[in-house]
């Protein structure tokens, strides 16, 4: 009897639709032969969705994804300037309700440069990282407020929330991470500037890095990070780093890396209270989307994260495996969408 | 009669004593040829005078700087991890409360990659862009502050904090910018998280624009702004952005350029209320101190900054044109940060 996997899908809207019709082929074709069958349900749901019913995320919709083991995401956003997303704010209302909800609070960002891959760097050198994002605090709580809004009396502010409970698990995840790797670790904040958020991230990781004494840590000011991400990326193993940092960082990571159009990602919540979300880095490029020109890398690469974490681990390698083939027998010439994402199917069944 | 500037000069820590001294050399030809007086005033300030004395900077220090035109500095800040500095944050006390006391709420970076120059992007294209920082708000007010703290029970916030006065000022003078230059503007935020924030940010860039109508204005989120550091930094002109996120880009703009060996700032109060500050983006990198190996460039280009500043705008174009010479003659070859600073007098007196 093989098992079952209770798979959400949210396609979302732009070039979504696309990426996740390839990751959906490869997660097919390498779980077919994993004996393990994946149940899908489709959630239509992002800035097309509004635009219909007016709706973002309702709990309905919210309650439903709950109940499934694992969900893929592509993309959601409108055009950017539409005016009838004015008030319509599908990251915070669609892509952080889920992360926050759903307790994601590890955001976990490989960064790798495969061979041949052309990037911006002169000299790269070896790059394989992974920034360990959290995923439920910091600036991205939503805790912000303005008065006299729309005045010249305006005053806005946005409050950071940072926790030791919430700093505590997200560090222990990324020395994990740190210990199967090449057991370094980087925190990146601003502690000179953030003293008392940065105070603590550094005390809680001085904290777990006394039961690590494998694992080398370093810190680095964000500002420094920027920095070396192009001078010298390869000094990295693992970047533990809050949620607004981590942002920065990892679009920097992939540009550096080849490009956001490889870039995967997973909202992982470990303790398996909530499903966890795979989804690319990119965003929904509406200018592109429709044309089969978006490049579904990185959301099949984000399909590899998503079965290491449901414990298919040779799935997963697999689909890594026939992905970065594809990416090193690049050649510069013009594929569709489809045709990138049956190239990887085809070496997966070879 | 020749007209006399009181200048205040900070040689601080580290490196900062080393390069000041070639920015003084600098300093010194030019505005006697210009036919300008500075009468100096020298402060011991920073790490150092806090080991000596247990001061940062006191009320007196701060009371006799504002009385000067305008302030020359090095770096601050002692080595990392040095015990004795554990309660002592050069940074927030000394820096960063003279950009606030002072009101340097522009802090000006531009950012120039000269031909030849080593940087580390394969194809960089032509890059010359000004990041105004806004100086005296956001997330470096200080307004943060933690209960339960060193328990495993701490929450910590930190407050950003925006107003419209502060960020129409400093927008102005980015569109000032802009009109000046290529007439591009691109406002720089996390609008779709910091939703208030930078919900006022947009709204008061999209109000001065209108009476910028020769000014093209264009938006990126801080992620987006990263890659496109790396992947087209030729698209900036001026970018405005607030005070975090202007620290992390101008520190990834420095190393696209060149490095922050190159990169020169002012803070600036262009109200003419307190006197403006002028620094090496840099920091004072204690482990390279004293051994005349750092690059004076940055401090010297900062000098032009100042003279531009004081109304000296042909003393200004003389240094950069100097010390862009000296960049652009640079054949690899170890030089001690003396010699930088001699060959760059030399062309000024050639
Ligand atoms: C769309 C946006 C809210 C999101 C973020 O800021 O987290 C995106 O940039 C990302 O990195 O996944
Ligand atoms: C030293 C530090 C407080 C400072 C800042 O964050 O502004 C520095 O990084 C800079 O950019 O001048």
């Amino acid at each position: 009897m093989s098992r079952v996997v209770k798979l959400a899908v949210i396609p979302g809207d732009g070039i979504g639709p696309e990426v996740v019709a390839e990751a959906e082929k490869v997660l097919d074709t390498v779980t077919a032969e994993a004996g393990v069958r994946f149940e899908k349900t489709r959630f239509s749901l992002g800035a097309a969705r509004f635009l219909e019913t007016g709706d973002t995320l309702t709990d309905d919709d919210l309650a439903s994804i709950a109940q499934h083991d694992a969900i893929l995401l592509g993309a959601v956003g409108g055009m950017p300037g539409d005016p009838r997303l004015k008030d319509a704010n599908i990251e915070r209302g669609l892509l952080l309700k889920l992360r926050f909800a759903l307790d994601h609070y590890v955001n976990l960002r490989p960064s790798r440069l495969y061979p041949g891959v052309p990037g911006p760097l002169a000299n790269p050198g070896d790059v394989d990282f992974v920034v360990v994002r959290e995923g439920t605090e910091g600036p991205y709580v939503g805790n912000g407020g303005s008065i006299r809004t729309g005045t010249p009396h305006e005053v806005a502010n946005e409050t950071s929330v940072n926790t030791a409970y919430g700093i505590e698990r997200v560090v222990r995840f990324a020395f994990t991470q740190a210990q199967a790797r090449r057991k370094k670790l980087t925190l990146v904040h601003k502690t000179n500037v953030l003293v008392h958020a940065g105070g603590m991230w550094k005390r809680i990781v001085d904290e777990v890095a006394s039961e690590h004494p494998e694992v080398a840590v370093d810190y680095l000011h964000v500002d420094a990070a920027t920095i070396f991400l192009v001078t010298n990326p390869g000094r990295f193993d693992v970047i533990v780093t809050d949620n607004l940092f981590g942002d920065i960082l990892t679009d920097l990571a992939g540009a550096v890396t080849g490009g956001i159009g490889l870039a995967a990602s997973g909202n992982i919540n470990p303790d398996g209270a909530f499903p966890s979300m795979f989804e690319p880095v990119h965003g929904s490029a509406p200018d592109i989307a429709g044309q089969q020109i978006a490049d579904p890398t990185a959301a099949i690469l984000s399909v590899a994260l998503l079965l290491d974490h449901l414990g298919l681990g040779d799935a997963a390698a697999r689909v890594t495996r026939a992905a970065r083939e594809d990416i090193e027998s690049r050649d510069g010439s013009t594929r569709t969408t489809a045709q990138v994402g049956d190239a990887i199917t085809a070496r997966l069944r070879a």
